[in-house]
């Protein structure tokens, strides 16, 4: 059985690779980490454990083709970090009916099944976190992928952020890279639409550019968190 | 001699398949057509053609190379519509020092220096624009581009527009697709920085991304233009 804390959509994927893309996003509950500005505490802390569904992969992927219709699309597996738990009998249905499956991970476990994925998105996270990466185990994250399209994201909160992803992404200078301003104001695991400072958030985002341009830094790309820009800190959009 | 309206950046690429992309900008001067919401207008109008400056193609990439610092990125040719003139020699000469070359044009000019480019943008104008599309000539285009990755990208105003953009789309379904509403507030010819309507920016991005996903038209990537979310109209970033 699989622990869900929510699968909702059609929406647009907010951020990174896949940005724009319509999706279903189905976050999985339970994470190794604890990021210091998680925006997602509610599939995190264990204390809202009592929320998280239990179902099995047909009844997961049924969630999936309710919501869209039956119309295949990319569906994005989220969390907490989805690679705790296996997704690969979700994964393979889901493939057998055309659809295909983006899964963001810290990089922190690896699943044979990554060579499944579409793409892989491995967000190591930077010093701010609070988390200390170990590079062995992201290595393997990437060998798990193969050959299946695989893409780094870093958020940035700080110049030292900032210093440390310049260097985290040097290691991969083959894959393709999305830098991004963290949210400074992300909900508490209580809050279905809190508060979110607009203003802040389009500054930090201007400040990454001016940043890494200032510094002929060119090979990321720099976005935003295109569904804070529209929906704040609103849940379940 | 080409003519150029303006040469800038680095800044981000604000839309389309390379989002959030470092930069340079190499505003053509001169356009075949003239939409009713030509946010560009500085380029188009013949009335500014004594704006324009008259460079020939070493002096445009010493420009772009001098405002990235010497170190390789992607151009993007804009206009107007760039494929009036002949950019060969500076994609040549970029190509040589490592730069990638952008392009978007409406489609309604081929040139064989467009198999270069990486990627070619084309932007087939939709009713709003007052414009009809020449289909054989924008299918020379995609033609001209051979195997260099060509992607679509269409701009929407209104339900017209929308049906049409789903049955333009459908006449290109091996080309990546971007959607992306239009700037209903653009500037004039004359003005540098001129108001914005940021509200109805954002609720008519909402509307297309609600309008596409209710219709399960899952192909499109549907983006803002982030460079208007950032600086709205001011024009030069």
């Amino acid at each position: 059985m699989l622990r869900i804390t929510e699968i909702f959509g059609p929406t647009i994927q907010g951020e990174g690779a896949v940005i724009g893309a319509p999706t279903v996003f189905v976050r999985a509950g339970g994470c190794d980490y604890r990021c210091s500005w998680c925006d997602s505490l509610h599939a995190v802390d264990t204390e809202h454990r009592h929320t998280w569904a239990k179902m099995d992969s047909a009844d997961v992927f049924a969630e999936v083709e309710r919501l869209s219709g039956g119309t295949p699309l990319t569906v994005s597996l989220s969390g907490g970090n989805p690679a705790i738990q296996d997704f690969s009998d979700v994964i393979a249905l889901g493939k057998s009916k055309g659809y295909d499956f983006a899964l963001e991970t810290q990089g922190s476990i690896a699943r044979e099944w990554f060579s499944e994925l579409a793409p892989l998105i491995l967000s190591p996270k930077p010093p701010s976190s609070g988390h200390v990466v170990d590079w062995d185990k992201f290595d393997a994250c990437v060998k798990a992928a193969g050959e299946a399209e695989t893409v780094l994201k870093i958020v940035i909160f700080d110049d030292t952020d900032y210093a440390w992803a310049k260097d985290a992404a040097a290691r991969y200078p083959q894959l393709p890279l999305y830098i991004q301003p963290g949210n400074h104001t992300p909900p508490s695991a209580d809050e279905d639409d809190a508060a979110v400072d607009m203003d802040g958030i389009m500054d930090r985002y201007e400040w990454l550019i001016d940043k890494t341009l200032a510094d002929k830094w060119y090979s990321p790309k720099i976005l935003p968190q295109l569904h804070v820009l529209i929906w704040g800190n609103k849940r379940g959009v």
